[in-house]
């Protein structure tokens, strides 16, 4: 937190409403220091300022741009802080996608001609498909218990994320999503809530739902529900992964089911990562977390830990993180920063495959690791191979509600992950490029006609 | 239903994908008759036709336009039926306000920067109405018990009645409404929901939801929520009327107080009707339903009737609705087509004002009424002083959120009415325009402007 920051905004005044004397005034209430004052414009009904303002800190800043844009006839038109710019209003807008001009127009979309269109819906349920936004809209739907880095918080204060991923989901794949943020934090009320709200949605995104109740929440919705139903933390992450690994492994020229593989941190991701790898062929997993291996010479309170045990593990192994890392030929983390040590990595296998995911410190920071490992990935995007979880949302909805699927199978996320990896032909992959830049543009359709396929394949797609 | 119905689809067409052949087949399969096909125009990558086709009714039409929509590579981009046409796909579009090309943008709408954004509002639960959507956004809520004059249709059914008045939000006030149809009816779980999806949105917009349980759905969600929370069917139409009959009775010169005034259907929108009248001041109200007047001389099973009885009908009258009529200044029916006679015009005091608001066939024809009465409205487009709900919920929410307002209470809805009359001047006004056309541009600002207002001086705003 920086102290004593000064901060330019250009406010636009209606002279009717509101005078610079006011506003000076308001900002001396508000704690904060008037510095400077630009005229940038003056007409007789209005004036545009620039006006210097010296704050101590982020949140006297928030204080005093809240107490401007909530003053009648003040519009804050620019901070210098350009991400709380952006905030301003919030990030979505929604649009009528035919101007409506006079009666006659009006009459079709409303009453009386729209009730034709109800009746023929309610005769026929999947015309909603054709007539209503359905086919097109995913809900991005999250409680607040895991939001990013934060932990948890208000549901009013998850949606400025929820739409930054409603504009993702317009921008990679053209979807109309729609942030929805619960007041309740409450699993089963969580899954009724979604249920109640389905039937205007052709998918469900779920976003930042904390551990262990993401599962019985996804489980159950896809049970429950006909349309897909996706917990992005998991799986989105999970796709990518596999995605970055099956690259990885055409470097040292080595198989996914012969490959020895420690994954470290066994929350919702871990778990996540395991289940798409073991979908994909691999059969040597190791799951570690803090108090070691996880084997099924254990019993587990934690049901989601029993499930794993029983899953991998073929050989039991009992082990450390360090133990555990001697001749592994791949190590994947989503745990937290710093807890690998050059020893070992010198420990693994030849050829060693490190993905360090944690978030913003990795697992073993890449200029350490760089001289004993072949092939590194991080969640960063200021190290090369950054996995990012924007390379698969937006192509497997894309795919899903194209084909009109009742759900997001493993055959269509592994067929997700194989799309992301071939987006890199043999001639340009290396070391440094395992994984595709977000704004590659082949990514999304690529991703999209696999998942079709997939779905086609396995007889989830109601379309075509 | 029309039968044997001739329709003409353009049809674009992927030549890769798709050929006439097959949609030829498509259509036969579908029961239809392929009558004509012009080329409109021809690439090599694409061909776009207009074809005619021979259905027997509006539901094979419909078969057939879904059978090509849901075909790979065929696009239906034009049906001679336009109101199929402009629901293909749904009526809203979802838009991000900025567009992302580059990570430095993606950095500050979504992960990192985003985090700050969170925090703030994390802290400081009011920034959410500057720092997100709120502010400006509405859910359009329905359970489809009570769509139109449908009766209970399907969630899905409903939702372009819903996906309608998200447009006219946008088109006539510029707020961002979203529909979301609900797959239950049980009250209380629709209370749950909608609380639990509420922290996004700046106000609740409830909309063809049946009689009784939208008494107890709105009057909880009102008490337990912070955002205006406003059943349209119920207060929309209470406060046009109120308009109209203010209007009506400057034509007639009285006043409301003195007025006799009866109130034929004591639904959902009759008691609103009435309590909106009330508010007004006016005393001498007698409500009719199918048994008679409804007085404080009975007991009634229905809670909203015992309500009724002891706040109307103060000389406890126990009439026909033929009886109540004599010497009535006022009759306003949200009942059924046809139940008044001419006989029971004549009876009315002088310059009778009539309200025939039963949809499509009014209480009375206006051709037989025209003779009788001084003053006349309908809920219908081709008579002169029309009811329409959409000369109130735009302006009403416009005001509302602008004000922050924590409810829309009695107050405003008053001064909204009064704001609605008000377009009209004394000069403009006679027996045929004494209700302002929906497309009056005046009526959303003055509305909104009267409705802060109000909220400000009965202290709901938490703004200005």
């Amino acid at each position: 937190m920086r102290s004593n920051m000064h901060i330019i905004i250009r406010l636009e005044i209606e002279k009717a409403k509101a005078n610079i004397g006011q506003i000076a005034t308001l900002i001396h209430e508000n704690d904060a220091d008037l510095m400077a004052i630009d005229v940038k414009k003056e007409t007789p009904e209005e004036t545009i300022r620039d006006i210097t303002i010296k704050v101590n800190d982020e949140p006297g800043q928030l204080k005093v741009i809240k107490a401007l844009n909530d003053s009648d006839g003040v519009y804050v038109k620019h901070i210098s802080d350009r991400t709380f710019l952006v905030h301003l209003g919030g990030k979505i807008d929604i649009k009528p996608k035919i101007d409506l001009k006079n009666r006659e127009q009006l009459s079709h979309v409303y009453t009386p001609e729209v009730a034709r269109v109800c009746n023929a819906i309610n005769a026929n349920p999947l015309l909603a498909y054709n007539l209503t936004i359905k086919s097109n809209s995913v809900a991005v739907v999250s409680d607040g218990t895991a939001v990013l880095g934060l932990g948890q918080i208000s549901p009013e204060a998850a949606m400025p994320v929820m739409e930054g991923k409603a504009m993702l989901f317009k921008r990679f794949a053209d979807i109309n999503a729609y942030p929805i943020c619960l007041d309740t934090t409450d699993t089963d009320e969580i899954i009724r809530t979604i249920k109640a709200i389905s039937p205007g949605f052709g998918g469900i995104n779920l976003e930042d739902i904390g551990s262990p109740q993401c599962f019985e929440i996804e489980e159950t919705l896809r049970q429950e529900l006909d349309i897909p139903v996706f917990h992005d933390d998991q799986h989105g992450t999970a796709i990518v992964v596999l995605a970055g690994i099956l690259n990885a492994l055409k470097l040292t020229k080595k198989r996914l089911k012969e490959s020895k593989i420690v994954v470290c941190g066994i929350g919702a991701a871990g778990i996540a990562i395991t289940k798409m790898l073991l979908a994909a062929g691999a059969e040597n997993i190791i799951g570690v977390d803090k108090e070691g291996s996880i084997t099924r010479d254990h019993q587990y309170d934690n049901k989601m830990w029993e499930w794993y045990a029983n899953h991998t593990n073929p050989e039991k192994v009992n082990a450390s993180l360090s133990e555990a890392m001697n001749n592994a030929d791949i190590f994947i983390g989503v745990s937290r920063g710093d807890i690998l040590q050059e020893e070992n990595l010198k420990n693994m296998a030849k050829d060693p495959i490190v993905f360090a995911l944690a978030n913003p410190i990795p697992e073993i920071s890449p200029d350490i690791a760089r001289d004993h490992v072949r092939v590194m990935a991080t969640g960063r995007s200021d190290y090369p191979n950054q996995v990012n979880n924007l390379l698969c949302f937006p192509g497997i909805f894309r795919g899903a509600l194209d084909a009109r699927a009742s759900s997001i199978n493993e055959q269509m996320k592994v067929a997700a992950a194989e799309a992301i990896a071939a987006t890199i032909d043999s001639d340009e992959l290396s070391e440094d490029y395992i994984i595709p830049g977000v704004f590659n543009e082949k990514v999304v359709e690529r991703v999209r006609d696999a998942v079709v396929q997939a779905a086609i394949d396995s007889g989830v797609s109601r379309k075509i």
